[in-house]
């Protein structure tokens, strides 16, 4: 007896780490410098400082017991009054410990928030395209569909008619990521407000609240003066998705959180629920030591100087090339239009020489392809004169 | 919309939890040494000192992005290599880092092979009293149900006729424990060969097979000269799960595997499931840190001595008192036969004396009470003239 469904995603790998895969290989083959990888978004800044150093005064504290033991399920006190006290002060709104709930990554975030928020067979979530690709695997596995309003492929906003007509009373939340993996974009406070207007509309016209999921691992990645709006001070039935993945560069140590505003609606029923979404998913609590680390770092900031240069030297070069990008204000991605309209056909044809970048079809936009610029600098610069005669050959 | 399973999960804690936060509360009110506190199996031992070692090596290597990078979703292939070299040195049989998907502890290994086996509503899992409750949670979790084998109460190994009595053609599953929690007993070589023929020829009998889920996180807890034999060498389709919370006192970090044989039925299509369910669930990747902490440790044997002051201690004195009690061979558990009868009942009274330990009923043993001995000695020594008291007053 074998879950057919597990079975798939156990052995089909995502179209991303696929290509990872195979740049792996290549470089095995050809060396490292021969191959352009711009596949994973995978932090290749270290850790700021800040972090080693809490992890070594925590060992040098000596009291193991505490250190490495189990926390409640919904994590250390000390570790959610320091998150709380932090969107306090930086968004200027109300949160306390009892609306955090600490998990192993946004992964694990989203995961729990689906099952909190999932009543059955016939309960849909709503993505935005372009959209990070596994949020159908983690709906889909806590029983619900992803429904899916297409992009708007000129300013990466939301195309409000296409969600309006998504929204029925089956509709329990709309997940949005901003700023946006793969396009870059930050959602501007004029698009959240629309979002918030048509929420407050159709909850009422359904019967029941509508949740925004808001996956933010990429919050503090910005590199213009685009304000990145705190999504609860705008639509209060908000649940933030967080992680320090990113921000930290911490992305296998999984650490993140949900935060459930209390001003929220059933804000106290709905944390219930993902806490017991997480128990019954075997999330005993959140690794021990990393808990401590970001209470310790909590105001640290993330190291933005080299995805910057990168940002920059891609940004000029493809445009002076002839390239159309989106609007590349946050996260550490470009997404591109294929000179040829077929992003699947211009990945492979960059394939050809070595230049590994993602179909923008896994997001939802078959003419565009992803490019994670979170790598060395020098992987950037050597890719340029690639990217030249790649549109020369279109 | 609100999932009212998931709602009720995170609303209801576990017996032992709430047992466990209702000391916290007495120890607040009536003072640290008032209150002797038995509830929990969270270690009282701190972690060798190769692993704050360890850690503090890695950190100095200095190689921040791979020491907190994604690992691979199955873990990374050096800790890997390290855990089946170690399997097939300590217990003479074949294993490689393929046979190996590490995760964030045991519970996350037990849901994610759960549920790589159930195929729908009919799978049914079979659990052996006295059990660990989570397993209900797990279980369910996937969507699959949970049969109790009625507990063996004069050795605690296994009631065979009630065993087979459950198998039917949904059964994917047998659950066991040895040591186990909360018995602190240990199979033995008879017992496994027993179960081992039973479900070969069930297996048969159904047209699948039925694997054994081995749930080991107290593999090396042995006091006596007890050999834990490793089930994988006695019955081949035995899918192993491993923690290192109890072995190297590390349980709020979260880190185990599971161990699938290349020589059980069906491996490679079993690993990939266990990938898949840990993927819907967004098991992204085990902590990397703590992953190359393991691989430095492999080795590393675990600190029995105090757990070993603690249970010759309470066994001297509760039998000399009157109490009978399992075979204490292994984990940090006395499983108590209550003297008046009733489990319930006798923690109640227990608790008037603030002692606290846990009905057995959650376990599938109404007549017994759960002693965890991973605490001081101190509360041990402290404990022992109340539960003369106790066992005076019944």
């Amino acid at each position: 007896m074998i879950n057919k469904k597990n079975l798939k995603l156990g052995t089909a790998r995502s179209a991303i780490r696929e290509l990872f895969e195979y740049g792996k290989k290549q470089k095995a083959l050809l060396g490292e410098d021969k191959v352009f990888d711009f596949s994973l978004g995978n932090p290749s800044t270290p850790a700021p400082k800040e972090v080693d150093l809490a992890i070594r005064e925590i060992i040098a504290s000596g009291n193991s017991v505490l250190t490495h033991g189990y926390t409640s399920a919904q994590g250390s006190l000390e570790t959610r009054t320091a998150i709380a006290n932090a969107i306090k002060q930086k968004f200027n709104t109300e949160a306390s410990a009892d609306d955090i709930y600490i998990t192993c990554g946004a992964a694990a975030a989203l995961c729990t928030v689906f099952g909190a928020l999932a009543e059955g067979f016939d309960t849909e979530f709503i993505a935005i395209a372009p959209y990070f690709p596994e949020y159908k695997v983690f709906v889909n596995g806590q029983g619900a569909k992803l429904q899916v309003v297409s992009a708007d492929t000129k300013d990466f906003q939301i195309d409000f008619n296409a969600l309006e007509g998504l929204i029925n009373k089956n509709t329990a939340g709309v997940i949005i990521n901003s700023p946006n993996n793969p396009s870059g974009t930050v959602y501007s406070k004029k698009t959240l407000e629309t979002l918030a207007e048509i929420l407050t509309r159709k909850s009422k016209e359904v019967g029941h609240t509508i949740y925004i999921i808001s996956d933010e691992p990429y919050r503090e990645l910005v590199y213009s003066d685009t304000i990145v709006p705190f999504v609860p001070t705008i639509y209060k039935n908000t649940i933030v998705c967080y992680s320090y993945s990113k921000s930290l560069s911490l992305p296998g140590e999984r650490i993140g959180y949900v935060y459930v505003p209390a001003f929220c609606e059933n804000a106290n029923e709905v944390y219930a629920a993902i806490a017991g979404a997480g128990r019954a998913m075997g999330y005993v609590c959140a690794p021990s030591l990393l808990q401590q680390v970001i209470a310790k770092c909590i105001d640290v900031k993330p190291n933005l100087e080299e995805y910057k240069v990168n940002r920059n030297l891609l940004v000029d070069a493809l445009t002076s090339y002839g390239y159309e990008c989106a609007s590349p204000d946050g996260a550490f991605y470009l997404f591109v239009k294929a000179p040829n309209g077929d992003g699947n056909a211009f990945a492979e044809l960059a394939k050809t020489k070595n230049v590994l970048i993602v179909p923008g079809e896994s997001f939802g936009c078959k003419e565009f392809v992803r490019i994670s610029y979170c790598v060395d600098t020098k992987t950037v610069k050597g890719a340029l004169p690639l990217f030249k005669e790649l549109i020369e050959e279109c």
